[in-house]
Order: C-alpha cells, then structure tokens, then sequence
C-alpha cells in the first residue's frame, strides 16, 4: 500500500500547518485509490515530526511511503535535512520502501500555475 | 503592457533568491506576448523590494502589474503586508492599474502538481 506524506516546515500559526493538512486531506479524497494513505508532516514547530509521520503511514500499513517536501527553495531544508531523516527512517524500517520525491518548487508545472494565477487576477 | 511582479519573502541565502528571479526570466521567456516584462520583488532581505519592484515596471512602460505573492501559506505576509504595500503603490501610482493575485499555495493547482511529482518519484 502506497502513502504519500508531505512534509512542511512548520509553523508557529497553527492555520498554516491546518493548511498543509488540509491540503493532505484533499489530496486523499482525490487519489484514495493511488495513495490510500495521504498525512502531512512538519520538519519543525508542529506534530507529527517527519520521522513519526513516516512511522505513522508504515503503522497505518504502508509498505512504500512516497515523503514530498513543500518547499519552494531549494534551502538547506530540502538538500540536507529531509534526506537526513529518510536515511534515518530508512534504517528504523528496513522493510519499507521510503521515497523522496522533488521539492515543490522544482517542478515544472510551477510556471504554469503562476501564469494561472496572474490570468485569474487580470 | 501588462507586468508580472512575483513578491516571495526573500531569503539570506541568495540562492533562494536566485531560484525566484530565474523563475521570473523562464516566465518572460515563455509569456513574452501576454507579460513582457516580469519582475521578482521581495518583502524582506532581498532587492528589489516590492514597491520597487512595482516601480520599476511602471518605468520600463507597465500600464497594469498584476502582483503575485510567491507563498505557500495564507499568513501575515500574504493577508496584510503585501496588501497594504500594494495599496501605497497604488495612491504612488495612481494611472497605473495594480491588482494582486491570489497566493500560490491557494491555486487549485497546487493538487495536482503535488500528485505529478509523488508519481514521479514513485
């Protein structure tokens, strides 16, 4: 069974972490047939940390968690500390398959949803 | 003639910046009928600042700049400080039209690039 969790920075506002949850619901909803499993995890300042999400899905019954930073730069965040703790989450569940996918900001939709956006507003 | 300011929060990592501006010059590249000037401006940390970057593409010939705030989140910075910021522009620059964008983070969008690049890496 596939999961899918995206992993935010966290914030101190507990709407922006609402948003990023709500956002996993959706995506749930949508893919329930892709990714039966769909949470959100936060690198810092909110709950579930990233290890205990990955943990989360492989409990939930996960055999491949797919783990996706949202992320617009490609800061210190996403080059070092995510993958640190894939690296760290993949020793603890050795039986898993733990997956990292490109950050937000590196996909190529990313301008057509900007001019979307910019279409919309004129 | 239309312009596209993108306003991200800006970064001490001028790679972070970087990342936005390049955005921007792939956009004009890709737009050039529709916006044939687009700009990055940030709200803190970084140049041009959003008011400049306004300015500037008023001077390089913009009728109208349509702003679009390069945030994830709907927080402090995207409800109240680009807002007002945009209306000080606009009493600055009152013959030019300065409308705001909605915020990437609420593009309809943002779904199905997230399912794109989860599918990717699976």
């Amino acid at each position: 069974m596939n999961a899918l969790l995206i992993v935010a920075h966290g914030s101190r506002r507990s709407q922006s972490n609402d948003e990023v949850a709500a956002l996993a619901d959706t995506i749930r909803e949508k893919c329930s047939e892709e990714y039966p499993i769909v949470q959100a995890g936060f690198l810092e300042l909110a709950e579930p940390s990233i290890p205990d999400g990955i943990t989360n899905c492989i409990n939930d019954g996960a055999s491949h968690v797919t783990v996706l930073p949202y992320f617009l730069n490609s800061g210190r965040h996403v080059v070092e500390d995510v993958p640190e703790m894939l690296e760290q989450a993949r020793s603890q569940h050795p039986d898993a398959e733990i997956t990292l996918a490109q950050h937000l900001g590196a996909s190529s939709m990313m301008i057509d949803l900007v001019i979307s956006l910019a279409k919309s507003a004129s």
